[in-house]
């Protein structure tokens, strides 16, 4: 791995002791070694391997994206502006029933392209053939926790086969890629997942000593469900099967009421909020602004492309500061730096790594994303904060980094081939539709 | 003007026959002269001095932005984040108390750039100092609909010194620059003009002959307020001073009852339907879908850039896309199709354009904006429409042309010396700033 000096850059840091700063990086073994402001020391310069001049760039921690299906990209704008179960069960289902294993590689792969040219360096993905998106993950040069989403409607054999698949990827990936490749067990809902199916893949997590995933209460009529079937809310009736007993993240949490959000709190778990997927499939608002005074760490996901219909990050973030405001009256609520967070500090946080990424601090690994701020839509330059929340997108990014090594230079993708990505992704796509 | 051929392209003409067709166009004398499938007629080939290969590029009518403050581009990013009284008194109004002409010709640089690079090719502008909005647009080539904004909340003598202002400005450039520019009457709104003022500036609309454009019940406060003033809420209001006995155009139209979304469709008054500055200001969440279904034409606006903070109109089509869905709860409301007619043929309509422009039909003018679908997040290519509205962005755009003339050539502005507004407007910012 290169030593790095970027020199003449802004720095969105966004720790404690400072949001931004202008000066110079060094990355060294795939770490954040030093920094500061104004010119770098000689003695850094010259041990150097390759210098880049950060002019004109904004770099930030690159963007972690806490919740998707990236396969799922091969199903973009095939169905739009349905009612959820028409939408499911005559559009997604039917396509997802014939997803083959390079089904998967090429709509991940195709995902994979898009979110590292939106500056996306980490990915949590729940899905079917997780082996084919952990090579995709590795090949890509991104950090990707992943996990196979297990649906438990169906018979004993089947989900024992399932969690058995689920275990055998955990047991084959976790730590792989040098370390950028986490494993999470997921029961895919409580409502696709009977009580004593839910309390295996617990079991498991605790075997294998990893965290769990899951979509929660996304919309009204499966909290409505849930109360029917089980005589409790979701965040209770995970509660009582142990799920939070491991490091948890949910996705969704659309509707939570008071004490399910005081519970979160108490029981650490992370929320992987998706609000442009919320809003498209008509789910509703989460209470995000409760969940952040609470004390629950809420992060961003874009959910699958067949849902948004994109994978830019900045598109989650800008929207988490926005929304959350017309929606409760308050123009001061989720302010630009606590969106900029949720987008990467808190994803960290939420995955285990609040220590290791999300944050452009030395002693970190160097997972930076480089915005291209020359363009008029980054001018006058009044607070780049702002700047990154309110104005960017995912195409101004020019450069992106993960574990100290280059994957997406000038928009050039180091890692992928894009002209065969779409090729690719266009003959999946064509088969599947049959 | 140039005869052009554009060849191999997909185009989203967007009219009643047809939404999207492949194959070509061309273009005389400023207007959409023919189009169709497949290959262009030899004679049409041989007679065309500038041939455009469409292939990888989707051609739709150049967006329309229909309300908005271009200079106050120069106020992005200042302040964010706080109530609204907050944020104008002591963070706007302090700073555009400042504002020179030299300010609004470089602030309206700096959005036409900005326009122009995501897409848009008309927009509306209601500021003061338009003589400089004016000169902009024409030389950026771009068509606009302007509109000397009164605030009538000052002497009688000043108040007409404005309405004199706004009347010469009329008479100055109606129909100028080829015709791109056009004007209207604007007090700046109920709260802001007293009934006395508004029925002057209404009467002035009539002898010019000219539509009126007005902020409107924007917030609940300003709705209570007009309540209590006047005794009956904005709509009724402005119905009896007569505004509505001209064509209108308001902006925000957020806080409506039922009666008023009646009346407004009864008098055909056109909405600027404006979610992110809505959102970001808290302001509310326009009833968009109750406004479509009582047949009020709504179209789309981004606001100024110090309450939104870019001018990308993609954005505001896909977040009418969205939010409506999520607030009401119907997946259904505001379909794709839908919300790129609001930021197009809509927006037409609106201005009194509808004849004109927001449709790639022969005989309309050639305002036409392309945009590269080569990018992951254009595939797999399943749905043009959808991919416009929930995957692009504005920095998919490729060139624009207005009138015919070509003003974005590759993301290369033909008009404007970027590199000169951006100077100029970090100049001006620092002035202002003090």
């Amino acid at each position: 791995m290169k030593r790095w000096l970027i020199e003449n850059g802004i720095f969105a840091e966004l720790s404690m002791e400072r949001q931004t700063f202008e000066g110079w990086m060094s990355i060294e073994g795939g770490y954040i070694a030093a920094s500061g402001e104004g010119e770098a020391p000689p003695e850094i310069r010259d041990a150097a391997e390759e210098i880049v001049n950060g002019k004109g760039l904004l770099f930030l921690p690159g963007l972690i994206n806490t919740h998707g299906h990236a396969a799922m990209s091969l199903l973009r704008g095939l169905a739009d502006d349905l009612v959820l179960q028409d939408w499911l069960e005559n559009h997604m289902w039917p396509m997802e029933a014939k997803f083959t294993g390079d089904d998967v590689y090429w709509g991940t792969s195709l995902a994979a392209a898009e979110m590292i040219l939106s500056g996306t360096t980490t990915f949590v993905d729940m899905y079917d053939h997780m082996d084919k998106v952990a090579e995709v993950a590795s090949q890509a040069g991104l950090r990707a926790t992943l996990t196979r989403g297990v649906i438990g409607l169906c018979p004993p054999d089947v989900q024992t086969a399932k969690l058995n698949d689920a275990i055998q990827f955990a047991k084959e990936w976790q730590g792989a890629a040098d370390g950028r490749i986490q494993v999470m067990m997921s029961p895919h809902a409580p409502y696709t997942c009977p009580p004593d199916y839910i309390e295996r893949i617990v079991a498991a997590a605790h075997e294998l000593d990893l965290p769990l995933h899951t979509h929660m209460s996304e919309t009204a009529a499966e909290v409505a469900l849930n109360v029917k079937q089980y005589g409790a809310r979701p965040v209770e009736h995970l509660d009582k099967l142990g799920f939070f007993s491991r490091p948890s993240l949910v996705a969704h949490a659309v509707h939570l009421n008071d004490e399910e959000i005081a519970l979160l709190a108490e029981r650490r778990v992370a929320v992987s909020h998706n609000p442009v997927s919320n809003l498209k499939l008509a789910s509703g608002v989460a209470r995000v602004p409760d969940l952040l005074r609470a004390g629950v760490t809420v992060s961003l996901g874009t959910d699958s492309a067949a849902s948004n219909n994109n994978l830019d990050l900045f598109e989650e973030i800008r929207l988490a500061a926005l929304l959350h405001k017309g929606v409760s009256g308050d123009p001061t609520a989720v302010p630009a730096a606590e969106a900029l967070r949720m987008g990467t500090l808190y994803g960290a946080r939420s995955i285990g790594l609040g220590d290791a990424i999300g944050s452009l601090r030395p002693g970190f690994k160097a997972d930076i994303t480089a915005v291209s701020i020359d363009k008029p839509h980054f001018f006058p330059r009044t607070d780049y904060i702002s700047h990154l929340v309110y104005a960017a997108s995912g195409a101004d990014v020019a450069h992106v980094w993960v574990d100290g090594r280059q994957i997406l230079r000038g928009r050039e993708l180091l890692t992928l081939d894009v002209g065969r990505i779409r090729y690719e992704a266009q003959r999946c796509f064509e088969r599947l539709r049959g």
